[in-house]
């Protein structure tokens, strides 16, 4: 209690001492954020449990009692309040008469850039909306086709601030690709379902490689902190994409705090769940930060794991093969490990289904068992792919593995970022 | 079905025809809107029953089956989806070049005006901000003394915008106290202080004047009818004020649009409730819309039944007088009617309580029942208050009655806003 009351000062100095760096304030803003995360939360659990937001560990004993469920509303919430609080500071020099005094038009305009501030205000409200219907899911179990559209909606602001600030349509191909399409395409307005079909994704690939304890958290820090290096990167530069990395920072470290005040009580064994509302609030920053900054591509590249798991979960997701309610990994209480869930299926198969499946046998994806009148076959999840391929896991090493997993693919995207991209473009 | 689709198909025509013209286009998304509301309350009723979302008609025989709670959601949740398909509009000239070419800098900037953009995210940000807060409050049941700062933090975005785009903090003086303050007295930093406590004020004081059905939304349809008249009255002068009032429209008819829609459900017998959700949500809609269109003191004069009745309550919410949980009119089975309920307290009593009964008596705005050993008072409400003059009411025809004097005081307004309004200031 002491060390929190001590932590939280020190971070309020920082703010209230360098008030002139937003940077710094962010920092201070984190610290924070995360404190009060942290504290708020097993505060908050009583009446989650009263308000009967609980749910079941699936992967533990049946004498457990509830756990308060979707327990990402507090962490999101303390997020949005922490940011509106945190938006004036990038502000600070022309609210302080310096902005409107000083006449070099080098970095800073002479009038009050209304258009910055409209970056923030709609990426909040994107972020808002998305937590806002998160919850809504959490607290109606939406039908799984309304629910992808969700993101579709809460794009709408950012897509069109991007409009009005920036309005760049066009991509530049790859340099393989060239002798088809030239070296620029200007996707027109396909360039803004591009963007909100990575909103969609973003939001959704993180709620479908989730349901083991800790494992949303896990993989959405992996890739904030993979995002905010990248940025770092760029502020050593005299880069002039500077003032994009700094807006994507300013989003990222924020939510990398209040993510760590949460994953304390999420990680095995879990206290509280994080819900839908988690993951949504975790996908749609990542895809505001991807959109307003301009390295969606990079974004996406930190989510080699979720584009995989995806992919892979495609047949299930699309109903070619039978899509049970649950796809999480079966809990064995004898030996207190996950092993890989089954789907079993009516024989015969229609067509599709079984390419599907001779396809994915092939590569040696799936694991099927052919009965007499039936087939069984492990749920299309990465997770599921992991224990087939190891054997089974205690929860908490399962968990730990798909970080790992997502570290190295951080590790991954960063090579091919920075060294294999001269295959592709020009620019560095 | 069919008429319902017919005049859905009538919205949509005109917002497609005349997208030139942002206030048509919001007269068509108000009906949709409406229509959509309409829509989807009786589809979400099985939901929320299933989300344990219900509450008891206190003011119905026992035997009625819980009734769903704060579908103020719906409401609110079409409204804002509305107000992101509808943002574009305003700023189609723009969009179509118009706004560019066009040198007449009389009316519109040469350049894209992100100032109103962010006028309109901001006020966005704001109302998402407190539905979101009057959501969780139904859920959790937020304690009193917290509840009452969740319009604060959801009023800093419009705060923020106000500052940068305004920062108008001097207000002009009424001419009767210009010899202590002279003319103009500059309030400063109090100035956002106050526009703070406006938005507390218009959301708790709607949610304290409620209760019964249909009541919250009767309230809110008048005051927010009054706002619009207003507004229409600016249109037709060559107004300075009149991009402030169209902003104003904006926001309100598509809010009278979709309360219509619920008001159907919740009006006497309720099929659905309403919750804090939707009293916040109003406020919140009222306070916006009054502080970035500058007539926060016209919005005010629409309140005077709320301001009556949050004085008169004050006794009871400051704890001077005991405060019982529910502070609704009793329901006579017997008779189908409402009475004014009491609380009962223990003697002797506190001075200050003493001194505010014998006031109250003085004014006749209380009746006290004094007994041996405790004195028993009516609940200091409105409508206890008309119960009490006036006798025993059926539900609808009190629901009606508060309608009815709301309506009273809006013609009361106009006539102190358009006529009194010289004794006070010199403008029109
Ligand atoms: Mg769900
Ligand atoms: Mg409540």
């Amino acid at each position: 209690m002491f060390i929190t009351t001590l932590i939280f000062l020190f971070a309020l100095t920082i703010i209230y001492n360098i008030a002139h760096d937003p940077l710094s304030v962010s920092v201070g803003f984190s610290i924070i954020g995360g404190l009060i995360t942290c504290k708020l939360v097993p505060e908050f659990k009583e009446s989650f449990i009263k308000a009967k937001l609980t749910g079941k560990d699936l992967a533990k004993d049946d004498k457990e009692p509830p756990i308060p469920e979707c327990m990402g509303v507090i962490c999101a919430t303390v997020y949005l309040v922490c940011m509106f609080f945190f938006i004036p500071f990038p502000f600070m020099e022309w609210f302080s008469g310096k902005g409107k005094i000083s006449q070099s038009e080098e970095f800073h305009a002479p009038t009050f850039p209304h258009h910055k501030l409209g970056e923030f205000l709609a990426a909040m409200l994107s972020l808002q909306s998305m937590t806002f219907l998160g919850f809504a899911d959490d607290i109606f179990d939406i039908r799984w086709r309304h629910k992808l559209f969700l993101p579709a909606i809460a794009s709408i602001p950012i897509l069109m601030v991007y409009y009005v600030n920036f309005g760049v349509t066009h991509i530049v191909v790859p340099i393989p690709l060239r002798f088809i399409f030239g070296r620029i395409i200007d996707l027109g307005f396909l360039y803004y379902v591009y963007m909100s079909m990575m909103a969609i994704f973003c939001t959704n690939s993180i709620n479908i490689l989730a349901g083991i304890n800790g494992v949303e958290i896990g993989q959405s820090l992996v890739i904030a902190c993979s995002i905010a290096i990248n940025d770092f990167l760029f502020l050593n530069d005299a880069d002039p994409a500077v003032e994009a990395h700094l807006f994507s920072l300013y989003f990222i470290l924020p939510f990398i705090g209040v993510s760590f005040g949460l994953i304390i009580y999420n990680w095995y064994p879990s206290e509280v769940f994080v819900g839908d509302t988690y993951c949504y609030f975790a996908g749609m920053t990542f895809a505001v930060v991807g959109i307003l900054s301009h390295f969606s591509k990079t974004v996406l590249l930190f989510f080699i794991p979720q584009i995989f798991n995806f992919i892979y979960s495609c047949p299930q997701l699309f109903r070619l093969i039978d899509c049970p309610r649950h796809r999480l990994p079966r809990f064995n209480p004898s030996e207190n490990k996950l092993e890989y869930s089954r789907v079993k299926m009516q024989k015969p198969l229609k067509k599709p289904a079984s390419f599907v499946l001779d396809l994915f046998e092939l590569l040696r994806l799936v694991k099927v068992d052919k009965g007499e009148t039936s087939i069984e076959v492990n749920n299309f999840t990465l997770m599921n792919l992991l224990l087939l391929k190891i054997g089974p896991l205690h929860e908490r090493t399962l968990a730990i593995l798909v970080v790992v997993i997502q570290i190295l693919a951080s590790c991954l995207s960063f090579y091919i970022r920075y060294h294999l991209v001269h295959f592709f473009y020009e620019v560095v």
